[in-house]
């Protein structure tokens, strides 16, 4: 059943859906289980508590779905929401799009905000929007925090001050999806009201949990919210969570007893450092890029993202040949360029249970594949500035010492 | 991670999720893969063909959604029909309740026809309403095939022949949850239009994949279809099929491989002989059923279903407690009574990759909990019944012989 | 790769090897580490002192050798005797005779004791021997707790009080391959001398190790001993327990996972409740047996095993063809009588991490077999029987109350 | 279980146990099964004839025996010798001084002929023992074909050459425990008479499974050798491969299926292109040992390793802090130096299922390790020169093309 088998250890680094460390296949490997049993709630009520940790939130309500983070997006948006109502959203690159795109389907009145490919989300027009709505039309900020396509982190803080400042009651929605589990991200401190994020990124799970987590606002909007919701209702969650049961229908047992294994891994080795660690691993792989000659899709250095990286190639290459020569030769995936950077970059994803060593050899091998497709590298270069920085970096292994 | 050990093999005997065999639980062991690269549409690709065998369809169009059968009743409805529509439904169960709730929720007109649990849906009734119906004001039949809470299984074939006799156009709309894969299901021949299954039923996989299969009759009213959707329109998956990258948003990598191989696994027993399996097991439930002396919840032979008995206790028992015992001392999953039958049924799941001794195995366990919640079972009366059935009728193994 | 496919779970009742735990099969399901990092010392340290607690011995020294129970009888011997030693060895059955013909092989002085197969050791010939035997020219007492061929358990705590009231001096070297963690021992209570078992029995992991715990008289005896051993020789593994690092050669690292997982299920369970648990399983075995009108090879109550039941069939049936048909049309798996009982016997192992309902299951099975080749037994007699035993003696499960 | 968690993928670079891949570890999650039903012994037959393609013999009988290497080097002298045999070893590192301590445990006449470590086999002091013994009192040649400890390659052609020069007799016995099924080894053309491995080195499957494979002149010879042995006897694993049932005693079910995999893997790459592989790695090795300034603890490119290199340090460092180091803060397990080398060598284990960015990896890791150490590495040095090397080797993946 595996028709394109390669000797060793497939090397992935695209952005999602990341590696799975064995621990969390080992907890997965198991039969069903009858979700009435008295042992899933149980399960389920601890797992609860503990989804809030990794979102900074002691206030905020968690919602387990088992869908993707499109759904994940759809659950957070008609819940909170009627049709016709104004939303801001940031067009920065293609998730944010596609997330723009179901808004409007949706039938709200998106307000698009659009940056340069590569370039974070413009606070500044926020700001203006935001002063000049004294009536409140405004219901929603949608914003992604890392942009997944083009490698862009925003700054959520910055947003909450700008609501904040004009005292303006718009719910702030964020797609955490790359980002939550590996960048700092403070759901309560901000004030985000709705925060996704997708199993199968930092938390290193398969796909199957979109994970929302909303606000007592908005919890409190999606009482009055008019979108036609059924299955992505938070109501029918709230119902079962009183009841005890806490599934209005059947969830993943085995991604429940996985979900539980990357909490605990995610506790052990302690948020701050899994954010710490990511944060080498994407200093590292900046600084190889840097060392090649090649340039980062991300414009600003202030919104580098610690998750991905979006490698922009010579107009003369093919950005798609990199990745398709990385799997046909190398054994390794990386990141298509998508939408207006198809051909134009490449992407390493460097998210979730991951170390230093794995990314060397994939930085290593993007060496080899750039010198393939005809880009005059230096192999070596890009191992050598990132290992120069990990080799002060990387801390002992805490359960080793 | 366990924290309700107890020694040996649990026997799940719930209607779902069901035992999920050693095979699957096998090629699902895995790291994710990058769903961009080839190999991943490749397997889409061939799964989608064999999908619509076990539907039993050459001209349907198979949707993978990564989702619940709650959510594959959402993208059913919301595909097909614009709010407002009127549709008939048949009220005959807690599930179809749950999805005539559904209905009601995304605003259509729902002409509900209800029967007593235990009863099938009502078609001479059906029938008065689509002969009178000369304006054609009925745009759909959504019916279950198999009606999970009371052991109840609906004639199809009849309601496409009522259809067709008065030349109605309205959609049928089939929720096989509990049937397909298990029951005789005859998507094309019974001119069934949209139809869906869940991969923790029949198929034997983990809760996650939510099957939908549309006729061309059903697609080509997705394109008319007012209902708001986004996560659930099929229009995305039409999109990257003809692609040739299948997906619109992350799949499940593992269930993919779960997937294929629970069809390997069907195809090797034979689709008519894994139906004819589930009929032995649900017939030898049945005779164990009436040696006890019980009732079975389901009215009429006509109705009883292969992949589930719900079983009715004497009034004097709390049929809870049944199923609270079984767990807490027999290490035995056995289904609730739902809503109207709560306390008065307990249920046999008897449907996935199951074989006759795990079933025997189950019912002796039945009897010794019959015993301590007070009911004057006659110990190995169940287990005689249906061993002397199973006796004459259980066929060699095929790979055996 | 499984070319003899049957629907549903696999029906395992041989006398090993025995069904894994999903718990365990998790705990194997990992790649190689290294042996020489500290991880596995600190893990073997643990483990050494947990396998003792299921031989009841403080005083002993164990040994988890690569090997099978066959290994585990080599080591057991050459590690204490000296060709030409004269050791008291007791016949009763396949494995006592096959151990037997090692101890022969190695040169041994084998004075054997024989019986009638489905009967236990004579412990009187014993007794007989060792009055005689002033001058002490017995080095050994070689006897199997439990034939696995015939279901006979001996006595051991007889055997030991024969040696201490002549005062003499010989080794008590004990199988237990098919008794420890499922039978009451006693290793130093009884004065045990050598103990060893397998992993693929009553600890229910794959076969690998052979665990031969020596108590400090045999360690003694070990530095005299003069046959030749290198791979089973303890003093190699006694040089690595003085260095910290414990493995003179390779381990299975899986295999040392796995037994983690099984002490830590059978010391949750309780040793204790685990032998009351065989105890039931055996005499449930037992009852139904009788109930279906067919003897037991064991001769008498004394020697009933618990971990196995030798069913004899009548003249006119030949036992293998039970075993043949178990297979081929039930999925299930007994197991075969062996050189003197072949074609009289069939065998039901119930030994390792099983449970009632299970058995029960296998149970119903036989009978419909026992049909099938032409004996007249009334289904459901001897789950009847069982049941009834059974439901007034199984526990609730302690980790659900 | 887990007790020194380290987040991501830890790198395993001993020289064995070596890394399983995935399809292996799949393929052995599972249940134990009886090895007396048909299953077993028909995928054993078919394995015994697979396994004789990976030693490239075709008259060779294999022994596929539950132990380890070192219970494999046991059962190829016991078999086919007898106590006072003469035979010539050559002691060239750790693991053939284990091989010929076990020689002269097992009474052997053992003529050892030492080189230096880091130096092969002194063939010209066999050739002028073999010119000089017209009367064949050397019964055998011991060899290990690859020194685990030193990464010192012997040249098997010359030693048959040797023998068939001087029409000498002895048989050849050798330890192919690191090379076979990852070095070029032609058990049939260079006339082996019993070649041994082990399952957890080239094959990547956990310990468990000691490979003897006897030539006929080996197999004529076990039937007058007078050492004694049962566990070991391949007279009773004859006896059962005459029966059909193949097996003296329990195997691990689960290591035939994993070897089943393990075989699958093998073939569908090629044989020769593993050998390939294990060559482009080796080289890559040492050409990066070469660029980091350091000394390859193998004297001579004709003896050089391709399945593990050991690297001399500076006598300022103690190679067992590199090690220390590499496990303590990089997730990385390297070979210690052992016994003459200790503390002077570190070793880098590139054999079994493993591909060129895993090893990049590795040597990235080991540039900061060196540096760690107070070495005065260049960082990227040695990635730099394995991937020039590499990037003109690396075939496409056939599967992928």
């Amino acid at each position: 059943m595996d028709y394109f088998n390669a000797p060793g250890r497939h090397h992935l680094f695209v952005p999602g859906p990341v590696n799975i460390p064995d621990q969390i296949i080992r907890a997965m490997n198991r039969n069903n289980e009858d979700y009435r049993s008295p042992a899933i709630p149980a399960m389920t009520k601890i797992l609860l508590e503990d989804v809030k940790k990794i979102f900074k939130t002691t206030a905020g309500t968690p919602f387990l779905i088992p869908t993707t983070g499109t759904g994940a997006w759809e659950s957070a948006l008609t819940n909170t929401l009627s049709p016709g109502d104004r939303i801001v959203s940031f067009l920065i690159g293609q998730f944010s799009l596609l997330w723009i795109d179901q808004q409007q389907r949706l039938k709200f009145n998106v307000d698009v905000v659009e940056s340069e490919w590569g370039q974070g989300a413009k606070l500044d027009v926020l700001e203006s929007k935001i002063a000049s709505d004294s009536a409140h039309t405004i219901k929603a900020i949608c914003i992604v925090h890392n942009e997944t396509a083009t490698g862009v982190t925003n700054n959520l803080a910055k947003v909450r001050q700008i609501l904040d400042s004009y005292r303006h009651p718009a719910l702030l929605i964020v797609d955490g999806v790359s980002s939550i589990c590996a960048l700092d991200f403070r759901m309560d401190e901000w004030g985000v009201d709705v925060a996704i994020t997708g199993s199968q990124k930092a938390l290193s799970l398969p796909t199957g949990i979109g994970i929302v987590v909303a606000s007592p606002k908005a919890i409190e909007a999606s009482k009055t919210a008019k979108s036609l919701r059924v299955f992505f209702d938070w109501k029918d969650y709230l119902k079962f969570y009183q009841l005890g049961t806490y599934w209005p229908y059947t969830p993943s047992i085995q991604l429940l007893y996985g979900l539980r294994a990357a909490l605990d891994l995610i506790f052990e080795e302690g948020l701050e450092n899994v954010i710490a660690r990511h944060h080498r691993l994407g200093t590292a792989t900046r600084l190889a890029v840097e060392a090649w000659g090649l340039k980062n899709c991300t414009q600003k250095e202030e919104w580098y993202s610690d998750t991905v990286t979006a490698v922009l190639v010579p107009s003369y290459i093919d950005s798609s040949e990199v990745v398709r020569r990385a799997w046909k030769r190398y054994n390794l995936s990386l990141g298509l360029g998508l939408n207006k950077v198809a051909g134009k970059v490449f992407r390493i994803g460097h998210l979730g249970n991951l170390n230093e060593l794995q990314l060397l050899g994939c930085l290593a091998g993007v060496e080899m594949i750039l010198k393939d497709v005809g880009y005059p590298v230096k192999l070596g270069s890009g191992v050598a500035a990132a290992s120069a920085y990990l080799n002060n970096t990387i801390p002992m292994i805490a359960s080793r010492i």
